[in-house]
């Protein structure tokens, strides 16, 4: 019996949550939320989704349907049907979200990176955090960033302990399907005090690097992807191949070369049409193989992260782990991206 | 018995053109050609397509087996073998392998818009000049932006004939998977002088156009698609409705709404990311309908050209003309439509 | 004896006007206001401005005292010492400091080119309505795109008699201090309707322009300037070098040429800096003469403008009309260029 | 009696070292020049300075005059009169310069950053290197980041000890003036190797870092400034306020804060017009001060670099040096930034 996943906000994480639910064989989307009949909300029909109006405002039903687009009712019709909930609202939205609709009806419910740490029981990573989640109701998919930290974090975790790590991210200003933020040229200190919120947010997940990971962030103007420039001293004396191994053996991390042509995060989107990823989506973490260095006990790498997809596959384990549906980690991921096509 | 197209210079438009090919059912992809040992030439392998070398030099196959990428040999090891030639080498280098390697090898050849009306028989658009290039050749498939001018044009005129077309065109400054070409915060007028070439090269395709249509251009900081701006005088007293019918009619073109959220080019991009499309491609033209306008015999309207993948249909449909494939432009459309999946 | 100036909303125009009356020798700024105590508000002070807090709320001079920068009061200490006031609030606002301040206080008063045409007396260019505005007490000085637009008007209108003037305007995003507004990477209609207001706004200048000015307009992802492409139909069979000679001998209105370097934009406002101009301003409307041309009694051109401080003079000369300084155009547009350094 | 100064190359460094030389009391520039007639070149000849074709191609004087720009002969009619060539050519032709025309010419030389440190006797920094290169003959001012960098190591060096120098550096893709290079929507690793050379850049200033500076740098899309994040561990404890102290003595240092407006480069950029400054040339090193911090014994903070000015007091000081005009660099540095107007 499949698991029923409610996606209330589809938006640029939503619809790919849903997607992603769609694919794996024990689970399926009962209904995707929009407040807007816009062409997002159209083609959520198209493609066969229940759509409801993400608000429990009846009045909206009469917009939907005016605009010739079909809805089933608002997101309390459906409420109960539901497993569980992804939170697909804009940022502090899922917070209003979780305390006015999800705990009332008494609904498991999984937010995204946009809400705080201390708003649910804890924060998800599917290496780092699966286990603490399991079976608990109120937990947060860490954001882009956080994920992409996380992730390379682990892999280096496998072959040293983390003495202390300092990050640079170097942020995309916005989605690529945004047309209305900007900055079009200049660089935005983001926050402008140092170290950055980015730190405690890993430790929301990794908690016994409290104290070791100090980050800094700038706002650039481009939407493709993140970069980070990671230091990361350990306490070993590994070797370059030590960590590329590491790397390799991690779930959801894969290396690109300058040399073979990836130049730049443009050029990673550009394969990411190429192999025919649906919406380009590279949920992988990106590594770029000539950043990898080590020095004196100290790892360096430059990696990319696509903001708008690297935390989908993480939204499928998060319910795997909330539901009880598999309790080996590995196992899930392993499931999540193989239906997903995830390296 | 399917024709045998060599495709020489995967890139933007080569790669896109082999897909292309590779999914009708009355031709097949004999081959595709790469200078370089880059990720591009390693998943036309993973695809399935035989490799070769674009320059024939036999050093340089040595490079691609350095890096691990098996090729086949020069691109002079498999033109006999092609019934057809599609060149997709940069500007001006498709009239260097014209005359150096498709005319001694008496292959026919399919140039692109970066090359000049005057290298060769007669320039194509499925809807214009399917004929005149039947059998032919040499021909060249026109550039993106005279591309979607042909098409609004031959829809503008079967409601009406036209006696004065006024275009002005805002130009990506580069493809998306190009980082090194500018400009970043500049509008440049290219050409400077008014009015622009863009005028003449579709009097290449439509003779009749000569003389009517008057065209500017500039360049500005965005890689996702142009823009144009078309103010037509014609000689009848048309509505708008006789426009949008002729538009909806037409093939190859589709219509959007700023109000259900088509704001700009980068929601036009999201949908082409949300439907699914292979590398997001639209290779429809598409005219904003809240634009289209009538006043005095004068048709007002704005469309949006994806660059990268408007001309590869008219590719396909060259293809067949010149091979002889299909003697009826719509037949030959609609099949090349159907294949790639185009509305 | 000096006409005393107010400035109310000491932003983007609000400064550069501020500066301009200061080299006025009759006409003095008694004062300019701003809402937030930022280094704008520091740097007034520091200019020898006398700074009022922009709105009638005695609880903001504390932020401004709390920040270190010495504020004389709110604006209504000061209006009544004011002979006119220039507003520089944002879109929208201004009309509202008309009904609820300059009104009640019986103050002259400019708005700008954010507000609209019926909220005032009459719309302001110094060489198209001067004479109209003189005396008058509530008047609208257009925005840089119409001020552009009348310019160049003028400029034809010498030569020959506009049958038709069709426009399309490429607009810069944002300017270039404002560092939230996009889109990063696409175009945007706006308005998606065509033809634009743009249109409208001239013939609030030059009324015999009523359905003889057809324009259209998208925003693109640069700060420096706005370009515009014309072509307009002519009574007279006049050549090229009429256009050029009549171009030259209109006011506030530079030529400059590809071939020199004036490439884009973006050169244009490195020859702002170049010659020393504050903030490189360039108040003049610039125009490229290769794009020059006349075929068929129809004009075709290009031009720049520096959306930041191309109403500046506009806005001098417009006080002199409304207090009755000077009563020929050419004398107060000869006066107000001298002081600022215009040509 | 004061020093002549030749400027070869009138580009972004050449015309700004040109102008500050103009306003020193002790030193006169003797003669610019450029290899195309542009308007750069008509401006140079308009503010008094004599023009020579840069290179020594006696053709290219025909050029220039058919342009009208009158020039006074190429580079190899004047070098004889120069005390000290400043070369502001294109990165990797100041080698050749100073191979081919400053050394057969027996006339000392600055390069710039594009040069490399092997190919001069020192490398220069008012701060750190004024005494080594005194009396010296070829020297290389370091580049706008290691100049940004050597000022804020200076500054920490005050307080206390250096032990390791972490930095990552956000560099703008072109400057401002530049129309033609790219990326539009990317962000490049460049070098993609860590750490990348702007370290031993460093160290060529300042040898006892040698070991203890490890840098990454990324290129994103703008042309404003360019961006570091320093993470600078120290021996002794100090405190946010020694750090500050130390700042805000050191010569070419400015604070800003976000909270002030200072929010992004732009606004720092929007500040360098506000005070008049010519070009809006912030030559100072800017630290946003809300970023400055200290824990356990590591300074945190981020700093923002005017890439086209900042080299150009330092390229007057090391005139200085070379020709032995101040043997105290505090007075040189004063006496520089007093004719400049620089803090
Ligand atoms: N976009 C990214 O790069 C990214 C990456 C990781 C995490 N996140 C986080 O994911 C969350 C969603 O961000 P997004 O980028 O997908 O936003 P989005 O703006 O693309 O989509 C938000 C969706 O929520 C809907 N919505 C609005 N109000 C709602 C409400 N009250 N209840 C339910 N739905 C509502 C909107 O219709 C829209 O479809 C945020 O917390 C964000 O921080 C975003
Ligand atoms: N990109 C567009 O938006 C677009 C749109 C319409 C038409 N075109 C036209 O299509 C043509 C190709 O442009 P593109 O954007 O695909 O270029 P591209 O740079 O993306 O690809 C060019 C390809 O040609 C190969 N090549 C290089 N030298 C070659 C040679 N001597 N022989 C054969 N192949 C060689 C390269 O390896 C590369 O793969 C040009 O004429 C261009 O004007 C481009
Ligand atoms: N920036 C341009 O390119 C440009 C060009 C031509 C015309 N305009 C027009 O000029 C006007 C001002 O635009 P801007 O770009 O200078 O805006 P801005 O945002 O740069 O400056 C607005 C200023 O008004 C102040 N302000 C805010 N509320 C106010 C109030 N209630 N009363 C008085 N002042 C207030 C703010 O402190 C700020 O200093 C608008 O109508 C705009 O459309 C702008
Ligand atoms: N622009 C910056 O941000 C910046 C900052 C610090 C250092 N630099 C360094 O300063 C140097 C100059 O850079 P730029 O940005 O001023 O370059 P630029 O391109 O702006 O100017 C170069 C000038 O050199 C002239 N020139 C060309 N060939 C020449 C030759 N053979 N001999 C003499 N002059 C010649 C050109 O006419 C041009 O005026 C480079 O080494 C660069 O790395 C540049």
């Amino acid at each position: 019996m499949s698991a029923k996943v409610l996606i209330n906000g589809y938006g640029s994480i939503g619809k790919r949550v849903a997607d992603a639910v769609a694919v794996q064989d024990d689970m399926e989307v009962i209904g995707v939320s929009k407040t807007k009949p816009d062409f997002e909300a159209r083609l959520a029909v198209e493609k066969g989704y229940k759509l409801f109006v993400a608000v429990p405002d009846r009045e909206r039903i009469k917009l939907f349907e005016e605009a010739g687009i079909p809805v089933e009712g608002t997101i309390l019709d459906v409420i109960e049907e539901a497993d569980i909930v992804v939170d697909g609202a804009p940022k502090k939205i899922g917070k209003q979200n979780l305390e006015n609709i999800y705990k009332p009806n008494k609904v498991k419910a999984i937010l995204q990176g946009g809400e705080k740490a201390k708003d649910v029981e804890d924060s998800f990573n599917a290496l780092w955090s699966f286990d603490r989640c399991y079976g608990k109701d109120y937990i947060r998919v860490v954001s882009c960033n956080t994920t992409g930290l996380c992730r390379i974090l682990y892999a280096i975790n496998e072959v040293s302990n983390i003495k202390k790590a300092r990050v640079v991210l170097v942020r995309r200003a916005a989605d690529p399907n945004d047309d209305k933020t900007g900055p079009i040229n200049a660089i935005t200190p983001n926050p402008v005090t140092v170290p950055s919120h980015h730190g405690p947010d890993v430790v929301s997940v990794v908690p016994e690097l409290e104290g070791k990971i100090l980050t800094s962030a700038v706002i650039v103007p481009t939407t493709l992807m993140h970069q980070h420039t990671l230091m990361v001293e350990v306490d070993d004396n590994i070797s370059r191949e030590d960590v590329l191994d590491s790397i390799l053996k991690t779930p959801r991390i894969i290396t690109v070369k300058a040399e073979d042509g990836f130049t730049s995060t443009a050029k990673i989107i550009e394969y990411g049409r190429d192999i025919g990823r649906l919406r380009y989506d590279i949920n992988e973490l990106v590594i770029w193989e000539e950043s990898v260095n080590v020095l004196d006990r100290e790892i360096f790498l430059m990696q990319a992260v696509h903001q708008e997809s690297i935390v989908v596959p993480e939204n499928i384990d998060c319910i795997r782990a909330m539901l009880q549906m598999e309790d080996d980690k590995f196992k899930s991921i392993e499931k999540t991206n193989k239906a997903m096509g995830i390296k």
